[in-house]
């Protein structure tokens, strides 16, 4: 089987590779805007070789998977129109990725079969790739009612291999899920390191911020392009959450002047954290 | 040299341990309202006895650490004032900690040198001490100008021979560093797990969540009586804190329409983190 994968990160890459280690792909080409990533990508054996643009890249391919941000889905989309390969994707949002396939390959949607592996990281581009990015993690298929069955079951396999857990889900439900517990705590964490950054004295407020700083605001060091992109296709959602969050955010401002409900607050968020880990 | 720790928890249990395998202490008695916790401290080697009371703690004592929520203070202030031990403590805010034994101590409050070691985790308990959790790890004292400074020696050395980094700062400045960089973090990641945990869809919430959602909510499995205090012993820098994030928050939400600036401001906070994470 032969890959091809347009825009060679953490996501495309870790494809690649996690294909190549499992013997499901026999040969991976490339595309990408950054010369100096796909050369890494490339000398990493993630990919075999480079095209120079995304319909070279797709025309012998029987896979193709699209692992850019996402606003430059619509354009990748629009050259992919010739191919004959099944194509999915490793978008972080579905609702956007689905309209802009639709638009983009009309009938020949019925190839593309939209998934989003929950496997960020805070890293980015081919040299924070592994084979084993995948292994346990989830990934979301939100299939089309177009997808033929051959074309669902090619891409699940393909994720399978990588050593995913696959789930089924509707696009709106999963933009929703989605902007509660990633999206939005990534808006959290880039604002508070932008607020602090932006102090006069930003620099002893550093000095003094320690681990649960570190852990709390790991997300903010990911990639502005990527989050930036997501934030503006999912816009609606995130809007519904970050309100939610404000008005969360009011009542926990008003228990701080009574112990006894802001403890039993903390302690139900504890409860419902460690319970979580527990059972992850 | 004699230590007595009120309230043998991680940090009275590890300042216990760090103190004795540095040699720097004799004989560790420890006061708790927790018994099972208090037998664990002895048999994990940081206590050598358990005391009844703060008093009988304190007695013989050459040091004393007061280590438990700080709402506990004054109570425990109270009782240490027949003792003719220097005092220090782990409480996270300072203000507060200084009235409440100025208040209790009177003119022996020369005696007490307020100190912050800022190590904490999302774990509690002696079980959780260490002997390694202050090293390299900053220690804030906030001294008195009433200290006389064998006092302020004493517990610098202490802290020093924990392995802990020693700052000194005036008391007010640390509780608005700490605000900003700590307590807000800590009440923010409590307030996004209660309201996922809310949700009607919450089974649901969690099992999408991934490593990102993990990391940002770490410090919500934090010791839920501990944070109330601190969070309303340092209400009005927490609140001062709180209302520049929804400033921020809100003008965050004005940029979802703004790819350039939105993108903009996410890079910048990237960097910033980047450059403290190098440089910590």
């Amino acid at each position: 089987m032969k890959l091809a994968v347009i825009g060679v990160g953490l996501i495309g890459g870790s494809f690649a590779l996690a294909l190549k280690q499992a013997k499901a792909v026999s040969h991976v080409v490339g595309v990408g805007r950054n010369a100096a990533n796909l050369e890494l990508a490339l000398a990493r054996g993630a990919i075999d070789a480079i095209a120079p643009d995304v319909a070279s890249a797709a025309r012998d391919a029987d896979l193709v998977l699209v692992s850019t941000p996402v606003a430059q889905f619509p354009k990748i989309f629009a050259s992919l129109g010739s191919s004959r390969a099944v194509i999915t994707d490793g978008g972080s949002t579905k609702r956007d990725v689905i309209a802009a396939a639709r638009q983009a390959l009309g009938k020949r949607v019925a190839r593309f079969v939209p998934a989003h592996p929950i496997a960020g990281a805070e890293k980015s581009g081919a040299g924070a790739a592994s084979a084993e990015l995948f292994r346990g993690k989830r990934v979301v298929l939100t299939p089309l009612k177009e997808n033929a069955s051959s074309a669902v079951d090619r891409v699940e396999q393909a994720w399978t291999a990588c050593g995913a857990r696959i789930s089924r889900m509707d696009a709106g439900e999963h933009d929703a899920v989605l902007a509660a517990v990633s999206h939005l705590p990534h808006l959290l964490a880039f604002a508070l390191v932008h607020e602090v950054a932006k102090r006069r004295n930003s620099a002893q407020l550093f000095s003094f911020a320690a681990g649960g700083f570190r852990d709390f605001t790991r997300i903010a060091s990911s990639h502005p392009e990527m989050w930036r992109d997501i934030c503006i296709a999912n816009r609606d959602r995130l809007m519904t959450e970050l309100s939610k969050y404000e008005k969360k955010l009011s009542r926990v401002k008003a228990l701080l002047d009574n112990p006894a409900r802001l403890e039993k607050l903390f302690a139900e968020a504890r409860d419902a954290r460690d319970k979580w880990i527990r059972s992850s």
